[in-house]
C-alpha cells in the first residue's frame, strides 16, 4: 500500500466539515489509508495575514450562503452554529488523545463532533458536549475530560499545528498527497486526478 | 431563452483565465449565453481587505504551483508572467470599446489577451501590445489606442467595477446565474449543477 493521504483541516471550518465527509472514501477507491490532523487554523492565518472567512467583507455573506447550498447539493445536514467560529481546543485535544489509542475511533469521533456542530448547531468548544459526543462512542468522559487539560496533550497540538504550517498549511482543509498539497474541499476532484495520474 | 449568465473577471487573474476557457461552453449546453463583465479586481479587494494572492504568505507560493498544475490538467497554455499581478487598465477597456460593437467578437480579444498574458507572458499593460492582439483579430489598432485614453471609456471600466462590487462580486472569476453568484474557477460544476437544477 502506498503512502497515506494527510488530511488536515479545524474543527471550526464548515469547507473542512464537508471535507471530512468524503476524503476516506475517495481515498479508499485508490486503496490508500487517511491520517486526520486537525489544528488550529487561526495559528496558520497569523502567518499568511488572513482573518476568519465569515468575518470578511461580502466573502463573509456569500460563504454563508454557500455552505448552505453546497449542504444541499451533497445531501447533508447543515445549520449555521450560533457561536461561530470557534477555538476547537477541547475536541482537537480530544480527537489526538483518541488518535495515539486507535485512529478509526478518532475519526468516528471527529465525524460525530462534526455532525454535532455543523449538523445541529451544538455548542463543541463545550467540553462537557465534547464527552458527551465520545460518550456515544463508548468512550470514557471522565479520561477524555482529564486529557483536554492534560499539559502533553495540550502541547501535541500545538505541535501538531506548528507541523501543519511548516509543511505548507494555511486552509482548511488542505490534504497532502505524496507531498502534493491540495486547499479546499473543491479541491477533491484535483486529488482524485493526481491519485489516479500520479500528477499527469 | 433564459436570461444570460453573468460572468466576472479580471485580465490579471489565473483563476479567470482558466475559467474563461470553459464558461461559454458549459453555458452553451443550457442554451445560455454567457455575458463577458472585466473588472478592476484591486477594488473589490480594497473592500474585502484582501491583497493580490501571490503576495500571501505560503498561499502565493501555493497558488503559483496550483496554476501550473491546473495548466497541465486542462492541457491549455501556461506561463507564469514576469509582470504579475498587472493593473489590466488598457485590456479592460478596449474590451467594453469592443464589447458595445459585438460581444462576440470582444470574447475573441478577451480569449487572445488571456493567451497572450497568461499562456505566453506577453505584458498586456503596454496599449501597443493590446492593439497589436487586437489587430490579429481584425481589428484597427487606431481605434483601440484612442479608446483606451477615451475618458467615457475609462469611466464605463470604473462604472463596470463599481455594479460588479454592488452585485457581490469579490474575487475572480465571479458567475452569477439567475441572481445565485458562484466565486472560483473550482465552481464550475456548480454552476453547471445550478443551471440543470434550479438550485436543487
Amino acid at each position: 500500500m502506498s503512502d497515506p493521504i494527510l488530511f488536515y483541516f479545524d474543527f471550526s471550518s464548515p469547507y473542512g466539515y464537508f471535507a471530512a465527509l468524503k476524503i476516506d472514501d475517495l481515498a479508499a477507491g485508490f486503496e490508500r489509508d487517511v491520517i486526520w490532523r486537525p489544528m488550529m487554523l487561526g495559528a496558520a492565518m497569523k502567518v499568511t495575514g488572513s482573518k476568519p472567512l465569515a468575518e470578511v467583507e461580502i466573502k463573509g455573506d456569500y460563504c454563508k450562503h454557500d455552505w448552505d447550498r453546497l449542504s444541499r447539493f451533497m445531501g447533508v445536514p447543515w445549520t449555521m452554529p450560533e457561536k461561530f467560529p470557534i477555538a476547537s481546543l477541547a475536541v482537537s485535544r480530544a480527537f489526538y488523545w483518541l488518535d495515539d489509542v486507535n485512529p478509526e475511533m478518532a475519526k468516528r469521533f471527529a465525524l460525530a463532533a462534526f455532525d454535532a456542530y455543523f449538523g445541529h448547531g451544538r455548542d463543541i468548544t463545550d467540553p462537557d458536549i465534547v464527552a458527551e459526543l465520545a460518550m456515544e462512542q463508548g468512550i470514557e468522559p471522565e479520561g477524555l475530560l482529564a486529557a483536554v487539560q492534560d499539559p502533553a496533550v495540550k502541547q501535541r497540538l500545538k505541535d501538531e499545528t506548528v507541523n501543519a504550517i511548516e509543511a505548507g498549511v494555511f486552509g482548511s482543509p488542505y490534504i497532502i498527497v505524496d507531498g502534493e498539497g491540495f486547499w479546499g474541499a473543491d479541491r477533491l476532484w484535483m486529488v482524485k486526478r493526481w491519485l489516479r495520474s500520479g500528477g499527469w
